[in-house]
């Protein structure tokens, strides 16, 4: 791999003004020349960097495909480090395909998903948590989650982890002297300055483990679910909910199909508000299917809004179901048709969920509303936390055993075991943050990342 | 229009590795200034045409939006005539679009559909017919149509009017000069030449006219519909034909859903296969329901393949649905289950088909299925005219009225009528022709084809 040529459709699907097929490698020129005639002046191969040229591409026969322009950006300074060329031809679907298939013709192989951004982490145009940001910000689906992908594609996790391992090594090379030395008797000094400078990594590394949820709910969104006896107003609090709030029309990968689900955003964070069939006692096989899918849906939810009929009163159908939540997800009580009840004692659904928090709403009338999103928005949370520290859950894997040893050695320290053994520990967390970086990281873990990405990305 | 600044996402929706927002206008520079900043060098607005640029757009707080490519092409060579910017970001829909936003709050405005190519077609850039052809380019669903919108957009198209344009011009002269100067005694001369030139021009426009109905359906494809009794074997034969032809995936706008259709390619021309419920006297209400679609579907084709079953032979029924058939649609007999009774008559098939073709089949094993999809291409036909004849409806159009006039022109000439009238008609089949590359269009033709487009072309 970074020998050969590669060449994809890089512009999404769909009709559009403009399609790109992009080519990168050494041959990518070459390729380009076979493929693109310009209307004058110079063969591509000689043009210089970043600069564009108007003109055709054409069959080897010479048949005009499409009117084109040409990219031509020469390694180093590109995208993946190598020579690129971009074919910008007309944005049909059949046009963009069939100058693809000439630059396959001419010598270039059709890239692998994320193949470009593989190349540009090899070449060392951006390490591996600005490739995962890229991915990040093709899918983001709110301005926040784009803002968090933003400040990763700028290096801040970079030099997060940076900070951290440099330090780390620092302590290492300190470690290492003392074993190598053991005349000088820094013994005693050296544990201090180690057990300070863990306790310094410690803090660091648990900050950026702190965003990883938020990072979580910022990339694949909240899933709340609206449940509640049968007509108890669901389906009209839905409804109030989309109306009022910014919809996401791209649906994140992975909806469930089994219940209405809406995506909207609030206070900056996806959220799937997930409808469900009314929760009772039935024998009807129809109904008991649409309960069996409410319940998988509660069992999937971060977040439940139980749903209560103020006009009704808290009825023991209502405790009993609300005794059967998952304990995996959090829950907001929502006491709705308040207005035809304004004396509904709220206090008693509260106890009821354990002291959750409870608003009382009118679906139909649109009153207690925003105090509902607040509500939930609060509830996605911890994203006040800094944007850079939105870490994804391979991230916080690795992370996350980093932490462990430093833990180790922290402890180790305390115990007074020989430094010898803290150094290994100091150097297995120095690995694992390197594999956020990618410093680290093998050919299983790329392929791995990197099969997320789309092709001609 | 044309003074202000436009701006679009030119890349289809959907996931890309690449999204395109384009700028045009005399201040397209200075709005890309104020959103994009280089990551190092001058000011967008002092870098050189068909360059490319590496930085990142912001918002006018200094935060980043996304990384991007900036490419200029200052006036007059640009797509549009205009000085023309195009920010590369990346292929996320909410990304480009929060950097559309940037450009429209810096002093950009939302461009209309089609309003990048109007504005190069009021540059001068290209002419009305290869606008349309940018268009068709984006929808072509199949090589063939791919050629002939290539062809267009070249010019071919332009420059046969232009031909004719010119000849007439002349024409218009020579009778101008025999208007202004009766005492030279031209006239029997001219009139032998004017109507030789009539001639001349006509057989050049019937010749556009000829490929109006194959241009047709090389874009909006050729409605072939499957019809016979129940159980003669037209879902296997539709299973069949798909089966073995390339299948189209985008359908062809304006598809009716109320049958069974798939779009193959067939011998360069996009066909549409519709499946039909059997046709037979019922007094079921559903039944009455589908055979009502199946009489809607065949008043709609262009070609129906009469199946008919050979182990049943050629029933009364047969023949009375038959007779039923509308005269709008041509028809191809196709015997199925041929291998269960060769000795089926096709003659008698032929004869009740008013001596349409005859092709014998069988779904199951696959024979004959070649000559039948030689036969349906062949019905597609047309298609051996040159390329660049193949107009499209509002062409023909224009250019039938071209042929109207002259041989109106051609009429009065052997009536021996004062060339005064006859240099009315010449005139007015000149203006006819202008309005097929746009030399003669006004603002509401002008609306009613950029309407078509997509925004961000």
């Amino acid at each position: 791999m970074g020998e050969d040529t590669i060449a994809a459709i890089a512009t999404g699907a769909g009709e559009g003004g403009i399609g790109i097929v992009r080519l990168s490698g050494a041959g990518a020129l070459a390729v380009a020349e076979r493929v693109f005639r310009p209307r004058r002046g110079l063969p591509l191969g000689r043009r210089r960097s970043h600069t564009v040229t108007y003109g055709w591409v054409q069959t080897p026969a010479g048949e005009r495909v499409d009117e084109a322009l040409a990219l031509v950006m020469r390694a180093p300074h590109s995208y993946t480090g190598e020579d690129v060329v971009e074919l910008q031809c007309h944005g049909g679907q059949l046009a963009v395909r069939r100058v693809l298939e000439q630059t396959l013709q001419a010598g270039a192989r059709l890239a692998e998903p994320g193949e470009f951004t593989r190349r540009a982490f090899l070449n060392g145009r951006l390490d591996l948590s600005q490739a995962e940001a890229v991915v990040d910000l093709i899918r983001a689906k709110t301005d926040r989650a784009m803002a968090a992908a933003v400040a990763h594609l700028g290096g801040s996790l970079r030099e997060a982890i940076g900070a951290i391992r440099a330090r780390l090594l620092e302590m290492m090379a300190h470690v290492e002297a003392d074993i190598d030395f053991p005349e000088l008797e820094l013994e005693v000094q050296t544990r201090e300055e180690i057990a300070a400078g863990c306790d310094e990594a410690l803090a660091a590394v648990d900050r950026l483990l702190g965003g990883a949820r938020a990072g979580r709910i910022l990339r694949e969104g909240l899933r709340v679910v609206l449940a509640g006896r049968p007509n108890v107003g669901k389906s009209s609090l839905l409804n109030r909910l989309v109306r009022e709030n910014r919809a996401i029309v791209t649906a994140v990968p992975g909806t469930t199909r089994d219940v209405i689900a809406e995506w909207v955003e609030l206070g900056g964070v996806p959220v799937q508000l997930s409808d469900t069939a009314g929760i009772r006692d039935t024998d009807d096989p129809v109904e008991q299917i649409g309960v069996e899918r409410t319940r998988e849906a509660l069992r999937q939810a971060h977040l439940v809004l139980v749903v209560v009929d103020c006009a009704a009163g808290l009825v023991p159908e209502d405790r009993e179901w609300i005794r059967e939540l998952p304990a995996t997800a959090s829950r907001i009580g929502v006491a709705n048709k308040i207005d035809l009840n304004p004396a509904f004692p709220l206090s008693e659904l509260a106890e009821s969920l354990g002291g959750a928090p409870v608003v009382a709403v009118s679906a139909e009338q649109g009153t207690g509303i925003p105090a509902l999103e607040a509500e939930i928005a609060r509830h996605a949370g911890a994203l006040d936390a800094g944007e850079e520290l939105l870490v994804n859950a391979r991230q916080a894997e690795a992370i996350g055993r980093a932490a462990a040893h430093l833990r180790e050695a922290r402890e180790a320290l305390a115990q007074g075991v020989g430094v010898e053994l803290v150094s290994i520990d100091l150097r297995a967390a120095w690995m694992a943050l390197g594999e956020v970086t990618g410093e680290t990281a093998d050919d299983d873990l790329l392929d791995q990342i990197f099969s997320r990405f789309c092709i001609g990305k």
